[in-house]
């Protein structure tokens, strides 16, 4: 078998298509944009991405039907004249040569495609909650840099240290070797949980670096439902009683 | 030496052949299963499939006499006018690209003989003793779900959360992309212990499905002795003794 | 890199060639005893097989040279008509695909010499001292198992549970697929320390079946200093004082 | 993707260009020589290697432009007749084989130029400060030794027990392999932190070696920074107060 499989259930004619990329990783960020983006884009799947690099796993529908699992891209033919490429899925690579093999492979897709420009989404774990969440950056040139900051987003000498990991790294890393343009939004997020007010703020900053409308309400309302649960976590104070180490003291 | 070697100790000429898989697993239900099946309907070994996926091991026979481990495939010629293939063996692929690798190969195997349904064997932990073990089902269709129902397997949405994983998923998944028809029985098991009683129930849904006639003497035997020993272990209470913590506090 | 390379310091011409393997194991018992072979066999080094499979490590040489870690072959021409080749060396692969590999390809090398049978030597751990161990056996035939009876190599229905691992195990299994004759020589051992007894008693049975002479001067004077050296340690007694735990109760 | 991919700014013509490896290791020893070397002699980067067997990781610049992780090749064209091709970067490789093979493909690109000499350089951990380093030699032949030894090189029988492992050994053990000469320096260092002292040792040897003369100043600059931090650290007596254990004797 080999290593990655592309399977493809359309061959659609995109013009300068730009990759947007959004896979699971910290608070789910980027996996939260990128599939509310197709979803309020109507992007049609056109491809399917199996590889050994992904667990050996098959999931099941409600209705008894399994599917192999996969990263899956997604078109939409926008007036711009700069049509989209949606990637989004159910892993990241699950080894470090099986990452760089995928990023590698969705940019052969892209330029196969005509297309040469990146934007990754993700998130920036700060380890608390935030009410307000920046969207940092990251790109491959000053130029694209200055065209971020244009676009509010920020950009901060000891965030992220170390860097960035995982597919939202690699197509910035890879895609410069190639000269292609790239990109990386990263959410605030506190990482506890799949935040969707992060997405929204990445998707925010996306929409106006691409010129696309985006309708955030389910977002918002699964952002609401989620300060409503942290509002009452923080109610229930906890009742402190002696433990045990104490009571020794007591005898 | 290449990843996978298939050595054929014969070529069969197989009709429309069905591939039926069990290997070990959860409560070992699949390859006990797959054994039983081979073992009742004398199907004769005609390949053995050895890999650097499994582990570098050989077995020793009460002759003296070593074998490799290895995955092998036997055949079973029907009066039904579609024969089967069943793979069992000792070991499932020892890493997520073995896994990937064999089952892929399996499939090959299961194309050239012109084959295009395969059924995977499996157990479905769930924790606790089960006396009258279910049969959960997964498909690759909506078509063959319904040829499951009616053969008595169940469906339920919530089970297994996570899919399935391993050869008894991935040759469901892999086969999908390759335009084949494959399902996963999954009999219901403590997970404990080696579960013949699963096994069992397991077999008699497939023999449903294939219209086979299994004689199930020896794994209801299987199943009685473990019930006796189950039994006695209930029996046997516990004598609670203070603890060394405890008597800490008498002194 | 390829992942193995040989390197060959002399292409001699050998009649009949057996194989006979000795790599770190249980004991050292294979290593010490190919070693000694070798040695006493005056055999001469015409190979070396250097590989990703082994550690990245250099070894230093007194003089301060070094050399990367490798496995080494070794040949004897013999009188009786079969030569003889021993491999020996540093390390075995340090994975799972690396053991298959390597042996495949030591199997190669026999090939190309015109030779069809091995002998593997290795140590069966028993877990307390021997005295005076006993040399187990295994083979790819019922006439090989004969064959290592009649020179006093005993076969046990219970050892070693689990069968053989590593390169001693594999170099059966598969140089039985590639229809060779293999047979594993397993002494005894404590598995504490490296046992130069257990060796003597494996190269003992190994001279028999080859009809080779061997001088066990050296292992025996090894041998002799480690019973030595467990007769003092059991001679001095654990002086037994009360442990923290028990001076709590004194207080 | 390639393993590994080399991307060339400049194709240098270079005369008997040697090798002089200094990747991040035990106290940092051989990258930071490596990188003063490179600064000192103002030598110009030439290509860069990326590779699967490095992290899934990119850098982030002060100025928000990303970098994907790399090892870096620097040339300097050299009066002495013997040109200068300086390896550093930000990771060795991270398995085992990618060791291998990043090695053999940076002795690639030294035969490419036409070069057949290595020097590698390292740290050599004694766990404990070391005011006046030492530094280590190992080679790949007996000339090779004696031509350290004149330069001051110390050579010691148990040191280092275990060989040299990593890059700075490989080079060495692959370019025996491959009859090129290859030299090991290694600058005794406690390995608790980077140690600028240790690399200044070391480049001292080196620069012996390849007749260069190097500024040392900023390397003693930092050492002396961790000498006073070091002193302050002595001086800072611990507090000892009484444990949680000892209170209970209290009671």
């Amino acid at each position: 078998m080999e290593d990655i499989i592309v399977k493809y259930y359309e061959e659609p004619k995109l013009k300068n298509p730009v990759l947007v990329e959004g896979l699971p990783g910290v608070g789910n960020v980027g996996k939260l944009a990128a599939e509310h983006l197709a979803d309020k884009l109507k992007a049609k799947k056109f491809a399917s991405i199996f590889s050994k690099h992904f667990p050996p796993q098959i999931l099941i529908g409600e209705d008894g039907v399994v599917r192999l699992v996969s990263n899956d891209l997604y078109y939409h033919k926008s007036k711009t004249g700069q049509d989209l490429i949606i990637l989004s899925g159910d892993y990241q690579g699950t080894s470090q040569e099986g990452q760089y093999d995928l990023s590698y492979e969705v940019l052969d897709i892209l330029e196969k495609y005509g297309g040469k420009t990146v934007y990754t989404l993700g998130g920036w774990s700060v380890g608390k909650i935030v009410t307000e969440p920046r969207v940092l950056g990251a790109a491959t040139s000053p130029e694209f840099v200055e065209k971020l900051k244009a676009a509010g987003v920020e950009f901060s000498k000891d965030e992220p240290a170390g860097g960035i990991v995982g597919a939202a790294g690699l197509l910035l890393g890879l895609g410069q070797i190639r000269d292609m343009d790239a990109a990386c939004l990263m959410g605030e997020t506190s990482g506890y949980f799949s935040d969707p007010r992060s997405a929204q703020t990445v998707l925010a900053a996306l929409g106006k670096l691409l010129d696309v409308e985006i309708d955030f309400t389910e977002l918002e309302e699964h952002a609401k439902e989620i300060d409503d649960l942290t509002s009452k976590l923080n109610e229930m104070k906890p009742v402190v009683e002696p433990s045990g180490d104490e009571l020794k003291y007591i005898g």
